[in-house]
């Protein structure tokens, strides 16, 4: 049997402490590689580099290793595992940092076990632009690389957060990145502005609103997928990540035309994200409910003009 | 020849003065009736029945009727037409109403000639629910009802309102009217909350995130059709009306897929209406752009799962 393309996510592994109008969750299983690496595992394995204090809850995230996690890139560092608090207001579109403790998080120095120096498919979380560029250098040929960033780095980091741009193919980012990055309010417009600093493609994350591929020439829409009841969005853009790049990664297929159905499951794994606190919800489905959730995306959006004017 | 499915609106004939960041406009064409009867008839003919006063530019809106627009329901009165004016913030998400004069439409009472009592297809702009109740006894026996309103009418003229709901078959408002008319701010339940209440579907316009099919068990979205430069959002919704009605209309068929297309053509008439002020735009288009645009919505949002997991 082949063996399966590697995929390699580094970001936060963190403690999150989520109020929403719908209940709070305090310490649970947080940070954008295990948001990526939960969801992603759904579709295909998923190797993991990031730090964690010696008050995190291992076992835990060992039980999430048994689904397809290879957690050799996990450091256990002397101090306190990466905190993040905050609440979310009554329609869940804006959201209140309580507080950031970044712990052992704040000296982070990813390293790459030799064991995943091949991966094929590399997501740089949203860590120190300087830092993502650094696991690059230690990374041997991937064959796709995307990152996410946020607007700390964009404000602080900019010229190192520039020269990443040269060399990843994917920026995936939402859409008030986009707009401070590119200074052009315009999503489209500051999409390409994107396209010709390096990357290929450009994702762009809107929340409830959906997301948007670009590509040179040409623009993907998928809706976010109508939900009754959002319970927390904490973790949706990470799940996404981890849906998108373990589809292609499982695929090994960078077509145009792949690229939109990784987008639709990125897009399903962001919707599970939301219905449960924490990773909660991806404990309770399978692959099955992840392809159930595509077609209902696809009949979402399904129209055809056979029998047009 | 077969005659055409008649396709009639009453709405309001205005003269809107409009200010974007890239423009002004002083005493344009404007009004429900107007964008709603421009772009509906690049599809097929349309009844317009409305008010305005001796001082409005009638020569202009005759050139527009050479269009297929049937002018014989527009009744001119005594005193001043109906005049807007509002100004657009930098990313023309936001508008303040700078000035609204009535005029003749704050005594319109809706009289459909005896020619277009018999028409199919019936939109009820956004006027008096009492009023839009009048059209209704008027016309014999459409196959088809859509209805617009406003949060003054919610506020303002509920029961009517919700009587007004129980004789239509399809709601077409924006996502803050749902809102305020459901009490619920989550479109899709509030949507629900509607068809409870007399209409088959309800069509919620999102502006820049597009707009949404509800049918009991099955939704549609289609996203807005990207723009690099929106010039002026006025009379996008009601252009959205008419693409949807008149593509109904032309083809006579209710069924769901049917209904899907026409939401497209609805988008692709509201995408049209935004890029020049008034009705400008559709004044330089035809039928082919129409489906140039149509085609380029479908590549917008098409994926196929041939090659699945």
């Amino acid at each position: 049997m082949e063996t399966p393309m590697g995929l390699l996510v580094v970001g936060s592994i963190a403690l999150d402490s989520v109020e929403t109008p719908f209940g709070r969750t305090e310490e649970a299983l947080g940070g954008s590689a295990v948001f990526f690496a939960v969801a992603g595992s759904l579709l295909h394995p998923v190797q993991v580099v990031g730090v964690v204090g010696r008050d995190y809850p291992m076992g835990e995230l060992q039980r999430l290793g048994q689904r397809g996690i290879d957690l050799r890139g996990v450091t256990v560092a002397d101090g306190e595992s990466f905190r993040w608090s905050g609440k979310y207001g009554f329609d869940l579109s804006t959201r209140d940092t309580l507080e950031t403790r970044l712990g052992v998080f704040a000296n982070f120095r990813p390293v790459i076990p030799e064991a995943f120096r091949d991966a094929e498919f590399v997501f740089l979380g949203n860590i120190d632009p300087e830092l993502q560029l650094d696991v690059l250098r230690q990374v041997h040929r991937p064959k796709l690389v995307a990152c996410d960033t946020m607007n700390y780095w964009i404000q602080g980091k900019r010229t190192a957060l520039l020269r990443l741009l040269q060399e990843v193919d994917v920026l995936l980012v939402n859409d008030s990145e986009v707009r401070e990055l590119s200074g052009d309010w315009h999503i489209h417009r500051a999409a390409r502005w994107v396209l010709e600093r390096g990357p290929k493609f450009v994702v762009v994350k809107k929340g409830e609103h959906g997301a948007v591929l670009v590509e040179p020439g040409r623009t993907f829409y998928v809706p976010a997928y109508p939900l009754d009841d959002v319970f927390d969005p904490t973790g949706a853009g990470d799940s996404f990540a981890g849906g998108f790049m373990a589809y292609l990664a499982h695929t090994g297929d960078l077509s145009s035309a792949n690229l939109r159905r990784a987008m639709v499951y990125g897009s399903a794994m962001g919707s599970f994200a939301v219905e449960r606190f924490s990773v909660a919800r991806f404990e309770e489905i399978t692959l099955a409910d992840v392809r159930a959730r595509v077609r209902a995306h696809k009949d979402l959006v399904h129209f055809d003009l056979d029998a047009d004017l």
